[in-house]
Order: C-alpha cells, then sequence, then structure tokens
C-alpha cells in the first residue's frame, strides 16, 4: 500500500496519488504560504499588418500550436447556456487531437457532449470547480477517466494559473464583444453574460489565447476588460451560448417555507452579531436559502437605515436592486448571474468587474473574499467539526461545485452555514462528511430549521447569540435529534481508485473521492 | 580597443558596453523577434487582516527589502509637477542604501534633487525615456554617471520590463486616489493626472510595490486602473505633486507664424495621401508644429463631414475637444498631457486608458501604435536617410526624450516629421544626426517650411503628392539650399566615455552617446 497521511482536517490521503502527483496535504487555511514566482509565459510578438481574425475555429487551433498532451481552458460565465467548450472540443474531435487536459472554471450540463470526448481519449484529464450530470456520474461510479478530476475553488484556479501549477497552452475565450484586435468585454451583445473575471488569469499566463466571439466591433472597444495585448487570435462563430439560461434556479431566491425559514434565523444570527451596520460587506452564495438572507437582512438594513459597503460574488438581479436602492456602496463580481445583473454592469459605475484573483487568490497581494465582513454559504452536508461537502452527494456521486466556498469562509469574519436539517429524509449534519470542501476551521454557525450551532471556536459569536436571546444547541445534539427523525444514512462503499482530487484554494490537498463500489 | 559593429542606420557600436552589456545591434524595425518568456515576479500572500497603509514611506521602504544595488522604479505622469521621486529618493538618502538602479518612465526638471543622489552614489544608473537640464548636462559634459544612462521609448520600456530585461525590486507609484487595499486610479482626486498607463508594467512585474498616496479613500474604490492584488503597501503623504505643472508648452498648439505654416503644410500633406477619411487613425507628438496640425485637420474633416476612427498618444485638451465634437469615435491614452483631459477620462465612456503594453510594446499581442494610420512627429534634427533626433542637442548634450516616437513611427503607416528648417541659425537637416532615435526607415515624409521631403522607399506617397501638386524636394538639395543660408554646423569632439545608450523598442542598441571634450 502506498505512503499516506493525515491531514489537517483528520483525511487519510496517500502521499503521492497516480495522474495528480505528489501530495502537499492541507495543513489549515493559512499555513501554507506561497514560494517562488509567478508563471511567466512565452513572449510573442504580433506582426505588423497581420491579420488576427482568422476564417476558421480550425485555423485558429492549428495556428495555436495545439498538440497531443497539451492543456487547453475555458471559462464558464455562459453557464448552462454555454456553446464555446462544445464548439472548440468537436473541432478538436476533427483534428484528431489526443489526450488534452481541460482547465475550465466550471462544468455545467450544457457541456455533457465531452463525454464523448472523454470516452474516445480526446480528454482525459480534468480540472474545474464543478462536475454534475453523465459525466459526473460516468466519472464517479464507472472510473471513466485514468486520471483523478482535480477540483478547485475559484481563488484556488486563479492561483494554480499564475503560480504556474497548471500550464495553459492555450485558453478558449468566449467573447459577447470583441473588436478586431481582441479587445473584449463580457458585458455587451446579445449573448452578453456581464462579467468575464475568471478568463482574466487565462489570458494573462497561456501561450495562445483563441477569443471565440458572435459580435465583432470595429477597433477600439471603448470598454475594455481583456485587452488586445494578451489574445492572439479572433474567430467569429455564429453564437458563443445563450445568455437565457445563465440564470437557474440556484441564482434565485428562494419560495420554499423551509428555506425561508431558515434564511429569516440565520439574517437574526448576523444581526446578533453586531455586524449588520454602516460599511459592513456581505456575500451570500448560490443555491437555496442562501440568496434568501438578503431579503431579510434588506428590511432590517432599511428600517434602521444602514449602508453597506459592498456586496461580492456571484451578482444577482437581486443584489442590483440593494445597491440600486442604496443599501450599498458598490458590487463586487466575478461572474454575473442574470441578465439584469449584466445591464447593471455597464450601467452602474459602483457595479465593479474584478478578476478572480482579486476576487478570491489567496497567494496574492489581496483578494476581495479577505475583506468580507460576513458570509452566507449553503451546503449539502455538514459535520459535526463543522466542515462541509458541496461536491459530492452523500451516495458519493460528484453532482456539484466548490465555487467560492472554502475562499469566502477563510476571508470573512463570520460565515454562516444555511441549511435544511434534512433532504430527502437524510440527515444533514453527519459525523464525517462524504467529501470535506471547506475546512471547518472557517465556518463559525450552522442555521438550520431545528437549531442553530456555533463553533466552538468562536466563543464570541456565541456570547453574542446569547446576548441576543437566540437558543443554541451544540452540533452533536442537534446531530442527534435529527437522525432520531432520518434514515440512518447508509455509508458508502467505495473501489480503491481515486476519481477526483479535492484541493484547497492553496494548493494543498484537503479530500479525494474514490470510485464508488458497484 | 574594444570590437565593435555597425547596425542597420550604419552607426558604430561597441559589441559590449561597461555598465551596460552585451550590445545586440539594431537590425531593422521589425527584424528582431522575441525570444524566451516573460518575466516573472515573486508570488507573495497579503497575510488576512494586514494593515496594507504604513505610517511612514520609511516603513515601506524597510518593509520591501530595499538594499544596495537595486532597481526601483517610477512613473512621470505628474511631469513637472511630480512630487514622488525626490520624496522617495530622499528617505532612502536617511537609510543610507547606495548603488541604485532608476528605471522611470522619464525624468523632467522636477527631478533635479536627483543630481545629488548622482553624485553622492544612492543612485548609480539610470534608465528613462528622457532627460533635460542639470542632470543631463553633468552626465553629458562631466560624465558624472559611471554607468551609461538607457534610454528607451515608452513601447520599449514596457517591453523591457515584462521581458525581464530589467528587474523592478520595488515600485513606486503615485495614486491621486487609493483605497485601503491598494486599488487606485490617476484620474480622481486633487492631484488627478488623467492616464496611469506607464505603472501598469511596474506593477505587474516589480517583485514590491508601494503606492504613495495623498488621497485614501474607503475600500473598494468603483473605477480601479490598477488593481489591489498587485500593492503591496500603501504610504499616504502630503501631497505626491502640482498636477498644474503637468501641462507645459510642449503640450499645448504653438502659436509661432513658422510652426504653423509648417502645421498647415503637414495637414495637406497628410490629405494628399487620401488617408484622411472615415475610421483613419491619427497621433500627434507633442511640441511646436506637430499639435497644431490637428487644428488644420480639424477644418477639413468638418468641411467634408469625416469622423476618424481614434486619436492616441499623450492626450490634450484640444484632442477631447475633437472627440466631444464627434470628430474621432474614441481616444486611446496612456498619458494625459492637461487637467482637462484628465477630466474627460472621467467623463467619456469613448476616452479610453491604456497600458504602455496596449500603447506601443513592439513585443506582445498587439499594440495600438501599429494600428495607426497617420502620425506627426518632431524632431530636433533629421538627416538625409530620414533617421531622426530628439534626444539630444547638436552640442551633443542630452535636452529631450525618445518618448513614443519610434513606436508610432513603425507602427504608423504614414509618419510624417514636421520641423522648422532651422532652429538659432543651425540647419534641422544633416548629413548625419547627433544621434539617431528613429530610423530612417520609419519615417516616411519631412514638412518643413521651405520644402516637403518624402523617403525615397516610399514611391507611393510620393505619387499621391505629386498628383496633388505638392512639390517635394530632394531632401540632399534641400539640405544644401538651408545650409547656404545657416551657419556650417560644428562637429563635436568627444571623449571616449560612453555616456549614453539609445535603445530601439525592440531592445537592440540604435546609437550611443559619448562624453562630450571640454
Amino acid at each position: 500500500m502506498d505512503k499516506t497521511v493525515r491531514n489537517k482536517v483528520n483525511i487519510e490521503i496517500p502521499e503521492y496519488i497516480e495522474g495528480y502527483g505528489k501530495v502537499k496535504p492541507y495543513a489549515g487555511a493559512f499555513e501554507t504560504e506561497p514560494t517562488g514566482n509567478k508563471f511567466a509565459p512565452k513572449i510573442k510578438a504580433f506582426k505588423n499588418g497581420e491579420e488576427k481574425i482568422l476564417k476558421t475555429l480550425r485555423e485558429g487551433i492549428e495556428k495555436s500550436g495545439l498538440k497531443d498532451g497539451m492543456t487547453i481552458s475555458f471559462h464558464h460565465h455562459l453557464r448552462n447556456g454555454d456553446y464555446v467548450l462544445n464548439l472548440v472540443m468537436k473541432e478538436i474531435e476533427k483534428l484528431k487531437i489526443k489526450d488534452l487536459t481541460i482547465i475550465a472554471s466550471s462544468l455545467t450540463k450544457a457541456h455533457e457532449p465531452l463525454l464523448e470526448n472523454i470516452k474516445n481519449g480526446t480528454v482525459t484529464s480534468l480540472h474545474t470547480s464543478g462536475l454534475r450530470g453523465k459525466i459526473a456520474e460516468e466519472i464517479s461510479r464507472n472510473g471513466i477517466m485514468e486520471k483523478p478530476v482535480i477540483f478547485r475553488s475559484h481563488g484556488g484556479r486563479a492561483r494554480a494559473i499564475e503560480s504556474g501549477e497548471v500550464k495553459i497552452d492555450v485558453a478558449f475565450i468566449g467573447a459577447p464583444i470583441c473588436d478586431t484586435m481582441g479587445n473584449m468585454n463580457g458585458k455587451e451583445g446579445v449573448s452578453a453574460f456581464g462579467a468575464i473575471g475568471y478568463a482574466m488569469a487565462d489570458v494573462k499566463y497561456a501561450n495562445y489565447v483563441i477569443a471565440l466571439t458572435d459580435n465583432i466591433v470595429p477597433f477600439p472597444l471603448n470598454d475594455i476588460s481583456i485587452s488586445m495585448d494578451y489574445i492572439d487570435s479572433i474567430v467569429e462563430v455564429e453564437s458563443i451560448g445563450d445568455p437565457t439560461k445563465i440564470a437557474t434556479g440556484a441564482t434565485r431566491i428562494t419560495k420554499n417555507p423551509n428555506d425561508l425559514l431558515i434564511a429569516k434565523k440565520a439574517s437574526e444570527v448576523l444581526i446578533a452579531t453586531k455586524k449588520v451596520k454602516n460599511g459592513f460587506s456581505f456575500q451570500a452564495g448560490s443555491g437555496g436559502a442562501s440568496l434568501a438572507v438578503c431579503k431579510y437582512l434588506r428590511e432590517y438594513m432599511e428600517e434602521n437605515d444602514i449602508k453597506g459597503s459592498f456586496a461580492s460574488g456571484g451578482i444577482t438581479a437581486y443584489l442590483v436592486e440593494l445597491l440600486e436602492a442604496n443599501l450599498f456602496e458598490s458590487l463586487l463580481d466575478t461572474q454575473t448571474f442574470d441578465g439584469e445583473a449584466a445591464n447593471s454592469l455597464v450601467r452602474n459605475k459602483n457595479h465593479i468587474e474584478m478578476s478572480a484573483s482579486m476576487y478570491a487568490n489567496p497567494h496574492n497581494k489581496g483578494c476581495v473574499a479577505h475583506q468580507l465582513d460576513l458570509m452566507i454559504l449553503s451546503c449539502t452536508e455538514i459535520d459535526v467539526n463543522f466542515n462541509i461537502n458541496s461536491l459530492t452527494a452523500s451516495t458519493g456521486v460528484i453532482m456539484g461545485a466548490i465555487g467560492g466556498a472554502p475562499d469566502t469562509a477563510a476571508g470573512a469574519d463570520i460565515t454562516v452555514v444555511v441549511a435544511p436539517s434534512m433532504r430527502s429524509r437524510l440527515p444533514i449534519i453527519l459525523d464525517k462528511v462524504t467529501n470535506v470542501i471547506t475546512p471547518g476551521d472557517t465556518i463559525d454557525v450552522l442555521v438550520t430549521e431545528r437549531g442553530i450551532c456555533v463553533n466552538p471556536l468562536r466563543g464570541d459569536i456565541k456570547k453574542l447569540l446569547e446576548e441576543a436571546n437566540i437558543e443554541i444547541k451544540d452540533i452533536r445534539e442537534l446531530k442527534e435529534e435529527i437522525t432520531k427523525i432520518t434514515k440512518v444514512p447508509k455509508s458508502n462503499e467505495y473501489e480503491d481508485k481515486i476519481i477526483g482530487v479535492i484541493e484547497y484554494r492553496d494548493g494543498t490537498v484537503m479530500d479525494t473521492i474514490k470510485q464508488i463500489k458497484m
């Protein structure tokens, strides 16, 4: 048996993982400091008079020098409406290029055709923040990839690219507006998706960058988010995607009464911490009760004449409403969650676009996530040490994403997890989560409809909640209470094969995902 | 005697220059292609909760780890009103740090206190675009520096930094507005100077970046030109400079009747080339007749209902007037030349800020200078091969700047030099210029009040001017004609010591400047 090591969240991981390499075990949220220098891509001179706009995507891929074994990157701002990845992979398949690594900021159900590319050896390695649907099932249950999928947070991805831990040979960027020299932004045009924050690291560190666009405009574009000096080639396509599919259930405020109850309780917790005051900053993750917290906070802010500093993260129409109602000074946006918010980015000067590195990279000279006062997160599971899972189901199947959770939880003064006490008659609190995504040391409060738990590390918060007469339960006791009602969760049986590696934002390994025994 | 080599403009240069290194001789405007990778600065994690705003400049310098022999950088957007360089050098002198290299985007007469730092060994190497006044005199006549001053164009500086040919240990950035985490721009606050394009390369590639500001605002700043993830420390100072001193004579339109005549003729030349049509692009360098060309072009554009694409370069109030009169689609700005233009950068969406790399770096994936149709340049001397000088006087003393001249001349379709036929009874046309700054291969037309000359390489332009009945003179004949009126210029006598190295934008050596024999 291979040598193993126990990391800071008490998970046993091999010292070396085939298809991944040597493991640096997770050592605590801020314990692993960066070493060395940033990655340095090749210098390339664009020849005066040369044509940047190529006739076909094929020409672009050929010009890029893409060949077997190389690494390509994509960004997922168009989410379920993205056409770019599939267009590119179709062309790559025709060119019979094999053994590629894909570094995607995330993968959605729009990318299911990728399954074929994996099965036929075009793609042999995936790096992503999230994975769902058929590809996830096939990897989880049938181990169809030799190499484990590497999961990173949004900040972790920016860090891995900047540090050269991953090296991008060719980056493919979907641009809703792009001038003839490659100046672009994400917020104008029929396929506008808003902020283009994830792609900013790709263009700076990739050796070759191809912009795909359905909207070429004369040089120079006025509002430049990514500038021409990073773009090698431009390819016009019929459409880069369907922006109406960006918004999904996870990005709208819930109408579920239980979720609303949890959100209400969470807002009471936040208020009790006395952090909801003039100049406070706030982020709510997507999904379930999380976004609904804004709704209750808003009431309190209006009643008490409170104006926040900034709200950040994936930006929704609801946050724009708060901005325009003058309840926040500004929004900081790396990924926009709906068309209304994309419009706001054009219209509102205080709706600020940022790169994923500025948003959440732990190894730069300061990121927005570390400026947060309050963070609200959803989860699929939480354990008695407050470690949370948002990536795998209780069955062990991959079905979610890391997103910005570990980044914001580490950075925010107070991180509150909101979750129903049970889902499909399975308890939310466990002795051990299926996989650890965000370490318990960075999670401060759990709010369920059946009770509120405070991480014992945060006696200060406990005291404030008690002062506000908020009942607090011990997380182990709440677990027992819930487990009496629910089924006892079956423990999963796994093969030895590691099919996923969960990196913490600093590049250490938090957990591994094994293939499910069928 | 050291080995020498003749470069493409027929200048003999040593193969190795003490204090500079191995020489790559200039080989033609686009002949030298880049090799290797970009420079990779150290990765540094800003610790969560750490304070970025330091109490004193001294603390910032100490924290940066600056020590003997290192390299520091400055940008000159505040031009004659800049306080930053002097403030920093005063503090460094107190700390007794010696043998520093200064990489300045340019040096102005505001920086004369630097002379003391040179004399006492605090500064032993200078890299700049321009040099004037006492420092220039002392270096030119008395050879007070051991190492030659290295002169680069604006594009050449961005290239040298990006490629790591120069490595910046500590960059000092003057910020008229800066939030508590280091997000900044150049266009807001009492010391606003407009675009902050030169500093963008510094922050990306320096190992340590200190922002000096007289205007700290709450996080997050809305309009971010340089983002927090590049800034290590912030130091508050009483004032970073006096923006009323940015505008100088060189940045206003001349009232000199001879210059106006030359400008009028130059505009007729441009019109005759048939390039002044809808969608054309244009830049005029600062000084003398150059900016006045805009005035005559404007009349033609209004009469003929022509709207240009973009004007670029240092942006003046007059160009803003053209933009707001709807005569150009947009302005591309790396350095703003007066307060009115700085306001425009805030007000006008189509007044676009750009980095020096995007402006003029020959070794990136496309720069604005290469998109120019028409370029107007001033010069102090031109030779019969159309090589121009804008850096040294006929006496051999350094008294000017390279600026963007070699960048835009190489990039523009048509480059027109405007100059009076004589200055102080010295002829403008010579057999050999004192120093070559911009190679003749990239200069197309010379316009003087006594005649117009076309570079023999541009038969196409000659034909168009003839069609427009514009009289063309052979440059050698015009030289003879002028020299009959003027004094015969004395040839300078030099010591062997090389006190300046003139790099072409691609990093090759165009010329050297020797110490004047007294």
